[in-house]
């Protein structure tokens, strides 16, 4: 009887992969493919082409996960260290395999060229391990079982990696993992602080940790946007889509319409979708945000069909000329007040003859700030198509992208809840 | 005499790194920052929210490296596992530092909230450590002497850590680095291809690594940018920057204006310096780029200095209403066309009285392309102080936000180029 695979690492080989330029992106891939069998990856590594500490890693993977998978490292030059490290580590002789030479002779024929005898290195085999066929590359993959431990080889570039992590997929990783699948949701929250939804949910963590099929929990926090990530692990695809639907809907409960998304959309995405079903039209004016807001609106596919356009008023007078805001309303007010941003917000409504207007006025910094408005002060106002005007200052923390980011959110997210309101 | 710092492992926590949705980029900025002081990156982990996982690999990691840097999991929360775990395998006792305490106390009370109880745990400190502020948040850093070896924490979110790290680098860990640093120079390219910029500087490169001291180039390419990173080791700085600076002039040389930037800033600073120092104002008209080009310019600190504002005309209706594009205009050549762009470029000068006016108008897709316009087409218009318009038509590969983008950085260049040859 053999192991089944929970848990797996992945190592990555290669300098070039240490410097300041490259990620490591296979890594990705594969957290994806093992966790549609199950399998969890529970540390990734990125080791240079040194081999004793290849060596070194490599021992240590093989003490804490059933599956270790090296991509890289599988090319004909002295720098590809992977297939001997591996051999060395688990005291197998490397043996090459005609079938492989011959393979590999014929992929350079096939372009006029006689195979470099360096290249017959990547037919070197560890005794008794499975050959992975690579359709894009020169370098096979490897298939080694180490006692109850199984370690797979892959090839560096995703075109050549890919095909073979399918294969491997649907194949001899498919027989040895568990009946076990993990399904995911992603919840996401904007308008309150990584604290405050933890307070607000973190009753719920420990129930779902014990029910079954558990659920277990990631939080992650960024400048106007919180995700909650919950990963069920389950025999059946509908136990565990039942599991998610019930705890996500117990996390609507507890936090209410700061709740954006459960299905993957993005906020301004969320919009469009609103805006489209409702058949409405939507117009921007921006000051601090400087085009953020519209820029985020129109990166959805098909956003022409309910944005209208909209204006960017840095100055004073292009609010006055584009927006038709008063001179003196902003003498009275300030440029960053609530009259002004609902100025600008029916000013760009009746001047696109839009449904909705959003307007977005404030301080981003570095400069500009006073001790009544610091930087990060936001004046937000959002005009629905029962032509009210709804408005609020808040005061964001942070750089000034940061403050532009949060400025754009929050006026999306002020649109989004008249719009679930039916205004 | 303690050790001089050669090699550095980095461990980043979180388990939100081991899915399939985000990769570690503190990574590259440390490796990066880490070679300026001569330390090279040996090997990086990524480790989940798992106690005893990541004691294993950093004690491994401790075991190989003169320093080991770990990054995230220094929240509040229960996932935050990084403090502890360091603390047990150094085993060291925490102890709460009350200074820090105040400190988040204040930071919530300037939003006017009280600290949650839980954030308590972030004054927890190793027994010896140096505290390292964080400007940008709550949880502070840590600095450990482990016998020869030195451990840094750091907090994940990049505009936490990067100042912090700053610090480090010119303070604490300068004093320990060896006399070789890494020096580097960053050659932005735009409007050229990575072939072309390959082909026209790969003789120099050959002769710059059998230079003294050696230059290393590494060429990284982007839609809409293409980088040559070049580096130089050397112990003193006045001749590695020599090398670069005539490693530079060469590449200028072979290139010409398509070179925008040689000293780190971006594209839109460039623009926003040019028009600083010749006192000009600008204005910008957007269709496809749907206000990206105008968050570009107002991404950075000051442009409220001669930046004055925009429209977004996605529709035509607001292309005539806004610029004062005739909608005969529009029917004759249609909305993407060049003496569209010419007339919103010019309608967005006259209408804010601006001294230079850039308008952008294409097809972002996946929709809207035709034979003869297919989805990529832009046309980028732009009138100078001398009021003449310069006018092309480009057709950008590429989804959406990468049309967007390219189109964006093909408008900010347009106005570069204008303005440099004096217009």
């Amino acid at each position: 009887m053999r192991l089944s695979l929970r848990t797996a690492e992945v190592i990555a080989v290669g300098s070039e992969l240490l410097g300041w330029t490259r990620v490591d992106t296979n890594s990705l891939f594969l957290s994806e493919r093992l966790a549609s069998l199950g399998i969890q990856l529970t540390l990734k590594t990125v080791a240079g082409d040194d081999r004793d500490r290849l060596a070194d890693v490599f021992r240590h993977a093989l003490d804490r996960a059933d599956l270790v998978v090296l991509t890289g490292g599988l090319g004909p030059t002295d720098d590809d260290v992977t297939r001997g490290v591996v051999a060395a580590v688990l005291e197998l002789p490397l043996i090459e395999d005609p079938s492989i030479v011959e393979r590999i002779e014929r992929r350079f024929a096939r372009r006029g060229l006689r195979m470099p005898e360096i290249n017959r290195r990547q037919a070197l085999v560890p005794k008794g391990a499975t050959v992975l066929e690579n359709a894009n590359g020169t370098a096979p993959g490897l298939l080694i079982e180490a006692g109850v431990r199984v370690v797979v080889l892959l090839p560096g570039p995703p075109r050549e990696l890919q095909p073979m992590m399918e294969a491997l997929v649907s194949g001899a990783l498919a027989e040895r993992a568990t009946a076990e699948r993990l399904y995911r949701r992603v919840i996401l929250i904007t308008g309150r602080s990584e604290s405050h939804v933890e307070e607000a949910v973190q009753s719920l963590y420990s129930s779902w940790r014990t029910a079954s099929p558990p659920i277990e929990t990631t939080i992650l926090a960024s400048p106007g946007q919180i995700e909650l990530h919950l990963t069920a692990r389950a025999p059946s695809a509908a136990a565990a889509q039942a599991a998610l639907a019930s705890a996500t809907a117990q996390v609507r409960d507890a936090i209410g319409d700061d709740v954006f998304s459960t299905d993957g959309r993005s906020l301004e995405e969320i919009v469009g979708d609103l805006l489209r079903s409702r058949h409405l039209t939507i117009a921007v004016a921006e000051s601090c945000t400087g085009g953020l807001l519209l820029s985020r609106l129109t990166d959805i596919a098909g956003s022409s069909d309910y944005v209208l356009g909209g204006v960017v008023a840095y100055s004073n007078a292009a609010k006055t000329q584009f927006l038709d805001v008063s001179a003196n309303l902003i003498a009275a007010h300030g440029a960053v007040s609530e009259p002004v941003a609902v100025a600008m917000a029916e000013g760009i409504r009746s001047g696109t003859s839009s449904d909705v207007g959003v307007a977005v006025t404030g301080i981003a910094g570095p400069g500009g700030g006073t001790p009544q408005k610091p930087v990060g002060t936001v004046a937000i106002a959002a005009v629905g198509s029962d032509g009210l005007a709804r408005v609020r200052t808040l005061l964001f923390p942070g750089g000034r992208a940061m403050v532009k980011f949060q400025a754009s959110q929050a006026g999306l997210d002020m649109v989004r809840k008249m719009l679930i309101a039916g205004c």
